[in-house]
């Protein structure tokens, strides 16, 4: 069964931190340009010395400014920075400049121990072991459902396989969802799916293609333009099955992000890159566990802006647990530099991970 | 020495179809929705009855609608249709409903024999003889600069190394580029590499990461942004290598396309994807070559934008030739159903590959 | 459910074949070395007009010679050859030359005219929808587990999961394995597994790796050779799990062939090649589904001595079926040139495909 | 211009090490069985006291056990071992058992001391920069060729392209190669070039595939077959290019090792995989480079056999450079774990690399 990791704040005491300079700050001279020297963020919870009081910044993400906001740490992205936000400088992380960076908030003392005596493997590769992780993945799973938020991010190619497409379905629709990202072409595909049970004019179950078959994907691109919106099209067309269904019915949010190569691209896409960048940002802020699956571009993206912990709403730390599953071990370590306690990567088709997911949650 | 194939029109009359019927069209109902059974365009010569004459559509692309607009024909993205507009319909492709696809048009009858004879190889990976796609490109990159238009895409790895850096900056400075398509990190990395020698920090030729090394790139992200433009970061900072550099300092124009993975953007970045979609197409229209390096993204929405030919000022019609060249199958694999004369697809690193351009044509 | 396919004999007369010359022979005039011209097999059926009859060759493979041995042909590599073997000369297909290749005897015709109408897929890729594949996978395993013959091949790590070793297992204890081929890696890897629990000295459940644990690796090759035979050690030790343990346990038939890069090598390993690819044949000849896994030296090797057909002792013919399953897709297109109807290859890590189909059979 | 790093012996009183325990032995009590708790040796210089003095096995290699010869200590893989061999016990390296193992000896404490100021990345993929490995290989194989041995290692793809296959040459005809590895699969394609300027029936530099193409790699076989030998071959051809021809001509050993996915075998082709490894280990006995390229089986071999140093005639010790060179990251990554001084990896394809090369260093 799934064990919460238990959060330990720093002991700035122990640390010898209580007398560390409060971080300096500077104010944004224009939008969208930080100060000189300005701190950027890691995915680890980092506490900056402020007002003489060491204070966490409770939303986090990589690669961000934080602006003191009255008693609170916001952290921003540099291009979202007014002009005139204080924006905290210093680029140290052990209490020099007032910033500390806190990486092992989540590991005991003991396991430390234990794991200095055990070398885990760090590379992970189509050779590494599994079972374990999906063992975690499915007692985690479990516990999300009912305590947490899961976020699937799923790339172009997710819908095309019949048994794929219906896993995350029931996934969706048995409560294991509360969140979606992905593109113009996933939605299609699935769309196309439950209209003509083709993605790109091939049978998504026989493998056979239709002549002409390219039209069912463009024809579906037109009609839910037509219809003017996805949950308008499912109900013209009285559509039942896949994905976007699924979220439509369930009433499961979703953001799909536009790109250069889409047709279409369907109504809900968000067509400037920053503004659906925003959009996933919402909903990763909800997020405790997020899964990528097939999609170098969105794992990427969704990756940089998830933080290792989340400050729940009765302030206790726990941490943000996130899935990588490709195919290709090139992109799955594209991610590797993460907080091995809370990132994991799987190599394997998407298609037989989400299906091993459903059976192994006794959905299929 | 390259020799330019010749087009042949077809002969409607020998094709029996000089009394075809007209193509039919219908009004768009709504900005941005094609009417039913609308026509989709593809990357070979497309020819369309209207007012009782065969017509080419001269500056077509995939899976666009046709236009009607006085006289001529006007390929347009469906998302960018107007209310009113008429828009071509019909899916048969031999005259049936006066929509006639020339896919051989730069075919010698002669050749047609001589390839009934001989099998070409099909797939192309890792094992397939490149040895004469060099050479052929050799002689088109020679002829081209003098006579034609080069574009080349890029993805967001392709400034990480000293030497393809430096060969494409030749290539650029020697006048083998009349325009390049690339994203904000191709960008960003370049200039890091103009303003420090490194890549996400660490140095592009003796592979030290300095400590704290990723400050490089969101400083660079933030200077530029405060200088307003490359151009006026360029001139401030006195750079003078790269590819962004010679792209400047050469007048060779440039479509940066934001994503949603995006740190900065640079401010010449378009953060609206169908906005930058349309500005990639404008160069694109100009092009008779395409090279396109290390990025699926990019190369899929160039390739789909791209067609096989070009309609010259004089009204001659020409080729245009596409490469794809990345490290792996799978990727150039998506775009290989295209015709055979027209694209060639490389299975390398491109920072390889771009050297032995570089010194193919003795630049380096 | 599983339905076998009828093969038609071809239709001599029909095929105006009646008066086709005889096949041409000559005698080989060393061991070793084939007559010029000599033909070579396919992996489909091929008949060969011998004394003025039309013969199949039962027992065929890719690449050999067929040498006349009274009223039989044999199917012979060509470093088997013996002085004065009389070998089978000509190249074509069609009975000029008395040689018929047969490539469609399995093809009803009913389905040819199917198989017009819609196009199938040709490459394949992780894109793919496997899921129809998996259900005949099922099907056909739970045939042959009472009527045909299943050769699994393994690639060296296919041990390292905990999950897919214990798939593997339980296949072989319910009788749906009749043979296994593999090399000195694979064994070494699985009694590892069983005698401690590692693969390589890593956890083959929790992936902790110990200290100075390619010990475990070099320790269980040793103690075998101490032991005298993988049998004899898995008594010593009295070793109860893992694929070996079950084989032995099941007297299933294995040949593991010898490689340049072995440790050890185990006492059953065969360390001279073209033994061990006699060895490999002999399981070969009684295969009726034949399944590689995560290998591409053992899957080339198998794939080419796999022929598409199989002649059983009733006389009548049916299909092998051949499935090629690697994370690359590189590797199984390799194999890609066969009969569509036997050959089937997926794109997935085999660790999820074996436990895919050992639930899809109900084993786990 | 390449610098000779200097090799530093163990300081043992620095170390404290005087008064170390003798290293233990027992005699192996079969052929082909290590004692329990034998040691393994790994790739970098170690030292056993035995007899109260610490000496260097000097030919050593991975994964294999140390026999007291006399004074010295011969180092024999395991299946090798006699009986009676005094076989050195111990699994501890830092002198409690006897044995240390040295693995900075080639490392400056300037160096050190400056490594530690910058960190070096760590993984190697296509997005690594390589222009600083390019220039030192060629500063290398300059020195290499006067002074050196290098040997070159291939896959059976290699000699499918001609400006690859006459790069190589050239390498050869002009010194720059004292050995070859590889396996039956390159010396057929690249002797079927020779013969007949195709690969497996398809043109090396047009990519034109002959009718019954695949019939120019079976007669080659069986010609060299009927030749006695592949000098002979070349003789009664009269062939003057490529890769065996030209180590034929200057006399440059060659070993080829057996597999069992062969055709023929060429006569020369080892086909006990035990016999072949020694063979192979004799050459890499001897050399100084050794260059692995597109094969992960023959690459895992040879580097297993290949330790990080050399003692040389007049008692001096230098490195061994080892590259291994492959399109997939998997596979160069199979090779890491070694001292970062000695072992580079390159992500390319061979083909281009091996003309970058030839071109680096003039002869093309």
């Amino acid at each position: 069964m799934f064990v919460m990791p238990k959060f330990h704040h720093p002991d700035f005491e122990k640390l010898g931190l209580l007398n560390a300079p409060d971080a300096a700050f500077a104010p944004a001279e224009q939008d969208g340009v930080a100060p000189e020297y300005f701190h950027s963020t890691s995915m680890y919870p980092e506490y900056f010395k402020v007002g003489g009081q060491w204070r966490l910044a409770e939303e986090s993400r990589m690669d961000a400014c934080v602006v003191i906001e009255g008693d609170s740490l916001a952290v921003i992205e540099a291009r979202n920075l007014k002009k005139g936000d204080l924006v905290i400088l210093g680029r140290t992380e052990k209490g020099e400049e007032g910033i500390y960076l806190h990486s092992k908030g989540f590991v005991e003392e003991k396991q430390e121990a234990l794991e200095d005596e055990f070398v885990f493997r760090q590379g992970r590769s189509r050779e590494t072991s599994y079972a374990r992780d999906y063992d975690k993945l499915f007692e985690l799973l479990k516990y999300e459902k009912e305590h947490g938020n899961i976020i699937w991010v799923m790339g172009p190619a997710f819908a095309f396989d019949e048994d794929a497409r219906r896993a995350m379905q029931l996934l969706i629709d048995n409560g294991y969802a509360h969140g979606v990202l992905a593109g113009n072409a996933l939605a299609t595909h699935d769309l196309e799916g439950a209209l003509l049970h083709t993605a790109l004019g091939q049978d998504i179950y026989t493998q056979k293609s239709q002549p002409n078959g390219h039209y069912n994907h463009l024809d579906v691109c037109n009609k839910v333009r037509k219809s003017g919106s996805i949950a308008q099209f499912v109900k013209d067309y009285r559509l039942d099955d896949g994905i976007m269904c699924s979220c439509v019915k369930n009433n499961i949010p979703f953001v799909l992000a536009g790109s250069i190569r889409d047709d279409g691209p369907l109504p809900e896409v968000i067509g400037d890159v920053y503004e659906a960048a925003s959009e996933m940002r919402k909903l990763v802020k909800k997020a405790t566990t997020v899964i990528c699956m097939a999609t170098m571009l969105h794992t990427i993206a969704t990756g940089n802006m998830t933080p290792s912990f989340r400050v729940m709403e009765d302030g206790t730390v726990r941490p943000i647990y996130l899935y990588t599953v490709d195919i290709d071990e090139f992109v799955v370590n594209k991610l590797l530099d993460r907080g091995s306690l809370s990132a994991t990567t799987v190599v394997t088709n998407v298609q037989d991970f989400i299906t091993l997911v459903a059976k192994g949650l006794k959905l299929m």
